[in-house]
């Protein structure tokens, strides 16, 4: 079930906080990509379907140099054939001390379309990657070579990313706060939600700037601010 | 003994590491609340008492959405009568896997004339917190629900924050280099030395600038530098 | 054997990651100095010699804010004899809950014509320190004073800094990504085939952002982009 | 509502792993004390209701040996009042840098008839401890006292203990496994549960043992195997 | 290429320290499985092929109490599946704060003559696996069910466990201090020089013993110790 | 100033527990070598004076397997020189990935009359060294051989050790609970009055469990009990 472009487009209005309340509120509690960072400067939501890639730890023997002039190394392979929209979720078992990539990959992801990437170790070329604009994530920059630590051993299987599980085709959203993971059956049905929520968070937060107290705003225990709400939302076109 | 205004203003002009070696020089070593970066632009330093803010781990059965409608709940609660000038300290336990609050209680705290909000925890929302401009410090960005991990147990009492003690009505400064936990009985006195020691040091980084050496300077064991000093002060009104 | 000219101006012009690479090709997978990031704008690499000192535990009895008054403090005396073009390098057991140093002695470092300083724990003054200009890297900024954890016990000895080991004399360079250690004998050769990589990486991430596929550019397995980069090398006189 | 005699007894005879799936089918995930482990040796487990008392970092001012002259130091108070049949759970904020408390002090809850007691830091005197057969559970054994990092702050308030939330009245289960919190209100619905499973779990052991496959008996999907269990009750009489 | 018998008992002779410099003279550096103990009483190595099982974060939705009728589940599958002789290797994502299993899963494995079973986690019922006797390696023991925060994903791929990969098909070797991964294509040649290195350290330990210098000993720098070795041989058998 | 027969002798009859106090009383906190376990049984405390070895990080170059030909190499030469009576303290960085030592150089140091030895790393061979029967003291046992990761650099300068400052000729004592480091200049005086505290405690110790309470009794602020104390002392000769 591919992520409907009206969902996509939803996702992208919302942050990931309120999309952690609307999982939560499902019995949700390990969606987030824990500790990870935008390398690019956020302004709207990163939103794709995941792509997944799973290194282990990089045994001496079989990670020389050369494995690059493989064309099936699945790293390589895989930046060539990620599709259009998506992101590309990597399983770095949470270790930045070498890079999960670098800029000419994420360039290369950039160009062919996708919609970001994201690790739960660290990239390389920190600086180049947050200039290409595309959006990734990551915990901190690291230097060295992804084979001094990691090999690639698996594309599209079910992966931990930052202690949370990351199914190929799960919504990834991520903004200034970090990265979210929606399991893919939900997508249409938190966007919704979520979109509900977040006009109702963005009255609050106009009224809370203009003095107002949280007592039956934050949430609407008052019926008044229920009305007030509907009177915004029709004045806001929301 | 509450701070005086006096007091407040010198420690807006000091900075934090003078102000970790005044009480260094008492014997007090974990003053520093660790950890913790400003989600803002600090100019100036952030300077208040502190209100305190006990989470523990949130139990399932005790931290539905619901809980926020309870006008009681001490979050909420807390968030609307912390006094104005405090800066309101949260004991997240170091855990910043989930949010310990966002933008909209942030902006209330900010309406309602707070001088700062410090976790050693998360904060969703983390880019609008910024933005708003009151001074609010975490260890990372966190999406989040604080109810996936937090339940608010107590306000106002002794906490750990960052592994510092912090007790209500110590003083909290914070600049860029974090906060510093002031024991409220020491303030003025604190201030006062702080003040001393940064006309000092000011001076110090004009010479250095110039090119002198640290050798008698810093610290001033040759009494030149005193007299030097003086002069400074006189000629630069300090 | 001192740093050349020559190759102090060749590493200025490669990244850390290309560093790092070429390293790992000769065996090195320990050289990065983990965790650290710039305090500064980093624009082109930091390039200098280590000149090491090192930091123990802080016995308490050992450490009162009077030991500055001692000229032959190993701190204080390194920050006066550190050579021009030299970067200082702090082992700080990873430890950032006390400073390494704070903007005084590093606006010193600076006007003594040190190329930098990196700690793997924190400083204080940290947002000073980045206006100095002078390359600074540290873990995270830190306002205690080094006398609450830290004792300078010795200079110019190998030291660890952050996992990294570390040499008098070997070349430390760093840029956004961090800092790698060259060690002191490989100097030359590193540099010269790092710049022989970067040429390549450049003309790479030109064609990537063209549209390119990396299949057989990077690496280039396919012999047409070893003539196109031929080609390129000479337009664009690399 | 006090701890019954009778799910007391049921519980000594369940281990903290049957009684974690009882929580976890009930939607708790987080009542496990993460990282402690016995002092003496386990045999049989160890049940009471949670005396809690709370530890924040030791400010050095008021965390003087003489602080134990006074009698109403929280935790010699405690010592002397802790209920017989309690287990005194301490909030040591996961750090064991200094002891929980120390072989004098455990002895005298024994004296006094405590069920044990429990610390996500460390015991002084842990050989001792062990020696003395009151079950206790700590994360590592830790020397200095306890003033050194912490202090007691308060007694029988909600805490933290381990990563799991620990409310007065709570009812606590140690084994090998280490501690489960159970919360109050499901004691004895949990107990009776818990030894329901027991008795199955025995039963599949004890068919493991002789060969059995665990297909269709654990779970119980194969009904042959609840008519077996059925009559291996009757001949056990349980 | 099956383990030979021949191998797998020279390998039962020798210890995981010999094996891990026979493995560090061939280049390789991560093959110990970091932080494991063993739950029995180690008497001559666990030997065997590793199969392997890998768990990612448990999503709730996936992870309730019944997946475990379902007689496809990859762990309950695997224990029924395990080879006589194999090691059963658990990437638990070095997370112990749910178990990776408990007794019946491993009496079980125990039953169907498997030789041991590690995990980067920790064991549930860690006492009765002890008591159970089959080598077990662990982090430490956790009483919550794998499903708290595992799901078992995938069997018989490479995975990562304790920072070393492991490639099912590797053998495994544990004692006292832990467990080794011998690539599979190495495991003859390097069980024949590990067994010649033990029994030069068998003959050292003994001079040591008795009173002899390491010195031109350990290592045999002195030709003497080769004679003297040679003679050891020949009167010892070895 | 060596440690004379009667205060190690004293030292040997106290507490690392007690120590620490004594240690506190003077303003000593960070004393306690953090983490560190027993292989051996501890029966009565190991005592004697520091000898120092600091590792780096292994630069892979300078670590092959024949740097132990050298017989200037830093630790084998100090396993050959280190004075009867002392205790080897090694620096490893809190790095147990790899071994500190194994059996044989343990062997050797036991053979020579060291009075024990102490990492904050792991050793190998563990059972083997718990086996010897001399004092040992680690994090945890560790296969890999220390050119894996470790260089051994100097001798006797001062080291961290488990964040613990040692200088060589320091008095380390080790128990069941880890190990303690007293200044040289201190160690007659803290032994002296340790042991006065040991006496004080036995007797509180046997009142505690003939039933007494502690108040007025631990710390005497009673004094009755001083009285008792005395009679105590008397008659049991202490």
């Amino acid at each position: 079930m591919p992520l409907s472009p009206r969902t996509r487009e939803a996702l992208k209005q919302v942050s990931t906080a309120t999309l952690a309340t609307a999982l939560f509120k499902r019995g949700f509690r390990i969606q987030c990509i824990q500790g990870v960072q935008p390398l690019h400067a956020p302004t709207g939501s990163m939103v794709g379907e995941a792509v997944t890639l799973r290194y282990i730890p990089a045994r001496e023997d079989l990670n020389g140099l050369d494995v690059f002039r493989d064309p099936t190394h699945p790293q390589r392979k895989l930046i060539e054939e990620c599709p259009a929209g998506a992101v590309l979720v990597i399983d770095s078992r949470k270790d930045a001390r070498a890079a999960s990539a670098g800029a000419i990959l994420v360039g290369r992801l950039k160009a062919r379309g996708a919609a970001g990437v994201v690790t739960d170790g660290g990239f390389r070329d920190a600086l180049e990657i947050g200039a290409l604009g595309i959006p990734a994530y990551h915990v901190r920059p690291s230097a060295p070579t992804n084979l001094t630590l990691h090999q690639a051993i698996a594309v599209n299987e079910p992966i931990a990313c930052g202690d949370a599980p990351v199914f190929p085709g799960d919504v990834i959203v991520g903004d200034g706060d970090g990265c979210m993971v929606i399991p893919a059956h939900l997508a249409d049905e938190i966007a919704a939600e979520a979109t509900e929520m977040t006009a109702y968070e963005d009255f609050v937060a106009e009224r809370v700037a203009a003095g107002a107290s949280i007592r039956g705003l934050y949430p609407a225990t008052d019926p008044t601010n229920l009305e007030l709400f509907a009177a915004w939302r029709k004045a806001s076109k929301r």
